[in-house]
């Protein structure tokens, strides 16, 4: 770092780590998912099964790019211990053979349940282009952003268990197409992602050093809190307010 | 496939299975590393104890981009079951939490008997710097190239067997500074290759299907062989011919 840029940095003195660590869990009140309207909707039992249905059925693209991120950020990674400790989310996704099925698996279980053709929902076909857009720009993200950054960007796991804890106690309440076996992909994440979360937060601390360093991070998260965002968004044009884009999966009249 | 395509992709008719996976064994007796005069000396145990430390220091550079080669290839394969089948081979050069300690633990070892400290051989400060852009070449390239070609690129593995073999009876004959347990590298590779590479020729023989991609699957491997050699070459002007470059690792006096 050159001395222009040491002074202009030295503007910021760097945060604390505990200072960091309230940054970025102060967004999920103001920018998580949660707040969405979609999911009020869907958590409280408001929706019809065509529009549950169809939050699955985009879901999956979601799902379904997580492993592909961490193969991205793991081939970016020299540090074999680190590689050793990411690995275990992709099979937390793929599952593991011999005989871990895995998160994807589980995932197929509830749009199984909610009619669609497994082959249908795994082509993505009928999800909105938004959704990939917005799943897409998060797995380039982690591709390009500077390391520390494309690790911040997936501390929305920070605020996962919340959202599933109400996801699963809702959604078994509310609707009767579901039980708990179609719920097995959430109940499973309240013990995946506290401990890759844990280490994911302990990686950035310790590797945002500098004052605009940890502002990115920040930024980081809050991008992905757009990305989870935007999914709920073009859900609800396209299944609440109707107004389905051409090509889209559309329910039977 | 436009009209004009099919056409001119016409006046060639693909190759059946067999010729193409013939055209594949064809390169190995005209490119593949064991060829190298390099190799000859190594296994001949006509090179000293500071000629086969700068092989093993350099050729970590090699084995060090395998596991993040393979990572960023799974980060480009939309198919949950292949890449469940493609993840071992993470774990076999990372290891596998708990307790598989993975094949760059057992690179060490080679290292830390010829002398090396880890964290040098790991830095690769000392690596030449021809070695890092040939295994930088190999890692864009599975990037880049169609999921095939990548794919094809991995064939060399197809010829490794009978490297490993004469490398180990070689070494554990010629050098008294080598014994089994520092050869356990090469010797889990026997094992490891063969599983791999079946696996790999039946997707590519799978999905290339017309001569044009043959062709390209075939130049992949050649290609491979380019950045196999082209290692093997920079460690002969540098350590042989004794033109080291700046800043490569050079022996003491």
């Amino acid at each position: 770092m050159n001395e222009f840029v040491r002074k202009f940095e030295g503007v910021k003195a760097p945060w604390s780590k505990e200072e960091f660590e309230a940054q970025i869990r102060a967004i999920a009140p103001e920018r998580y998912h949660d707040l969405h309207v979609f999911h009020k909707l869907l958590h409280g039992g408001k929706l019809n099964k065509d529009q549950v249905a169809a939050w699955a059925l985009n879901r999956y693209v979601y799902q379904e790019a997580i492993p592909r991120k961490d193969a991205a950020f793991m081939s970016r990674v020299h540090d074999r211990e680190f590689r050793r400790e990411w690995v275990h989310r992709i099979h937390d996704h793929d599952g593991l053979l011999p005989d871990e099925p895995g998160g994807l698996e589980r995932w197929f279980v509830l749009t199984d349940c909610l009619g669609f053709d497994r082959d249908y929902v795994a082509s993505m076909e009928g999800a909105l282009p938004a959704t990939k857009y917005a799943v897409e720009a998060y797995v380039r993200y982690v591709v390009e952003q500077p390391l520390v950054v494309a690790a911040a960007s997936q501390l929305t796991e920070l605020f996962a268990p919340s959202i599933h804890r109400e996801r699963i106690a809702g959604m078994l309440a509310n609707y009767s197409f579901v039980n708990e076996a179609v719920m097995a992909y959430f109940k499973r994440r309240l013990t995946q992602a506290p401990r890759d979360v844990s280490f994911t937060l302990e990686f950035v601390k310790e590797h945002a050093r500098t004052r605009a360093q940890q502002e990115a991070c920040v930024e980081a998260v809050k991008f992905k809190c757009d990305v989870l965002w935007a999914q709920l968004d073009a859900l609800h044009l396209a299944y609440v307010d109707g107004m389905i884009p051409p090509g889209a999966w559309r329910p039977a009249a």
